[in-house]
């Protein structure tokens, strides 16, 4: 069978993006995984790979334009040149040239700057694809777990953890873990409050919103437990007690994702079309042009993108 | 110099406190920590003792009636009981005949069936010892946790992050740094929000409460900083970047402490006029009496409390 074919979007050619795909491609092991084309000025990705001592990847499709671009600052160009770079990478996904998506990173502060009204990536993929509903999954080691809700305030997050958000997201998780190779899929659900709400004393949402959801989801055939004290929910999956957790919020899912693996965290969306994974780290604009960006996130970025098309062909 | 002179209340009846305190003090290099008094009801401390093939401690205070109580069965009497060791254990402290206090866990539940109005043992240590403002400090391995609250709703959690209250933790982790044998400790403050939040995106108090709180705490040459992204802050801190954190609510800062160590935790309470550590788990009364409770937290908050009564002595 050949190769799984990816669509790699170099990310804002400010950040750190071009550096850690090209280094991770460099990699024996990891352009071994995939026939990976990488999407972006292919001047800035050549530069880079020279300047690094690197191979050209020998798939490049050109898209934005990065020349004026200077390393570590936010600017318009660059977010119109990242942008760009998404956008011909799922065209490349969407007209069958690709079978899945993995993504450098991209700043929300060049979105702003170059006049985007997508607050970040998820966002823009979400339109581009013409979904209305995703939700992050975020895996490392052991641990993987899709959060109800990410990039908002915590007072907003406790509002949208409803009993139909914690409903689809299980389902969607269910979804997502069947096709990532689980027969059954045990899935724990983290509380909102401390200890799940000590019933009722820490909290009402607990009760009112995340139990029915799961009673619901139980009765439809999830194997789902929860809601379950936070504190110790993420070390009993850590022991391999569940396949796939929930997290209400942001900070709850990745704490302690990042606690068990910090350079191999993979982001995958749930919830688009196609598959997308992404890098778990930012566009480090601190360390972009110093050469010192590590790879090993987009290695698994990759890795987990190969991973999820070969388990789709295997299984149709 | 004499070894360290510790109350330990044996907890819960009912719970594994009892158990998990015999076990830890059979435990040679455990015992060689110091002189310890175990403060229960005798009765069913030499019960339990022989039940599990374990010596009875050397020193016991008489304190609380176990007889009737049922292991696993939450009761009114278990509740008085676990008071009175409390309280036996605090006044062994305050009269001078222990140099510091050690806890097995008590249920919030059996405190409710007896009758008392203290919603746990932090509570009714704070209103023993005439304090109005206490707070958690969590221990394990390289982490060192204060949070600026705990047991509330997340909701009320937000809240009470003000100014005021961060503050006043930073100050309350500073000095317990210092008598911990931290020169100058490194604090690290978790923002509330995602990614500190984002300049004000993703909500508002990082920048109204947290942010002027670190600002005044460092303006009195305390080591800190903050409001840092949460999610890779205890990565950061379990690297050896920080000292201590100060985590904003709960989950936030129990959920890292877990996963990097889960039977290792200790509960170090501070803002009482003597120093007090306890178990980080709770009476697990469905393994109450199946004699398969692990010691290790226990034999950590001892370790903890002996270490703190020495450093004192050492510098005074």
């Amino acid at each position: 069978m050949p190769r799984p074919r990816l669509a790699v979007s170099a990310g804002d050619p400010a950040g750190i993006g071009p550096e850690v795909t090209l280094k991770a491609l460099a990699q024996p092991e990891v352009a071994a995984l995939a026939e990976v084309t990488v999407v972006g000025d292919p001047e800035l990705l050549r530069a880079t790979a020279e300047r690094l001592s690197l191979p050209v990847p020998p798939r490049l499709e050109a898209a934005g334009d990065a020349s004026g671009v200077v390393a570590g600052q936010v600017s318009a160009a660059a977010g119109r040149a990242a942008v760009a770079a998404v956008e011909a990478a799922v065209r490349l996904v969407q007209e069958g040239r690709a079978d899945a998506l993995v993504t450098a990173p991209i700043s929300k502060e060049a979105l702003r700057a170059a006049g985007y009204a997508w607050p970040g990536h998820t966002e823009l993929l979400a339109d581009l694809a013409g979904v209305a509903e995703v939700r992050m999954l975020l895996v490392s080691g052991s641990l993987r777990v899709v959060h109800v809700t990410t990039h908002r305030s915590l007072r907003s997050a406790i509002e949208a953890a409803t009993r139909e958000r914690v409903l689809r997201t299980i389902e969607m998780t269910h979804e997502a873990g069947r096709r990532l190779g689980f027969a059954q899929p045990r899935i724990g659900v983290a509380g909102l409050n401390p200890h799940a709400g000590e019933g009722g004393l820490f909290g009402e949402e607990d009760q009112r919103e995340l139990a029915p959801a799961v009673a619901e989801a139980a009765g439809s055939g999830i194997m789902v437990q929860g809601p379950l004290p936070a504190d110790t929910l993420f070390w009993r999956a850590a022991q391999g007690e569940f396949d796939f957790l929930v997290a209400m919020y942001h900070d709850q899912g990745h704490i302690p994702v990042k606690l068990a693996g910090f350079d191999e965290g993979v982001n995958v969306t749930l919830g688009l079309p196609f598959w997308r994974t992404s890098v778990d780290h930012g566009t480090a604009f601190d360390i972009a042009g110093r050469e010192v960006a590590r790879w090993q996130s987009m290695a698994a970025a990759i890795r987990v993108a190969a991973d999820v098309v070969e388990r789709d062909r295997a299984r149709t």
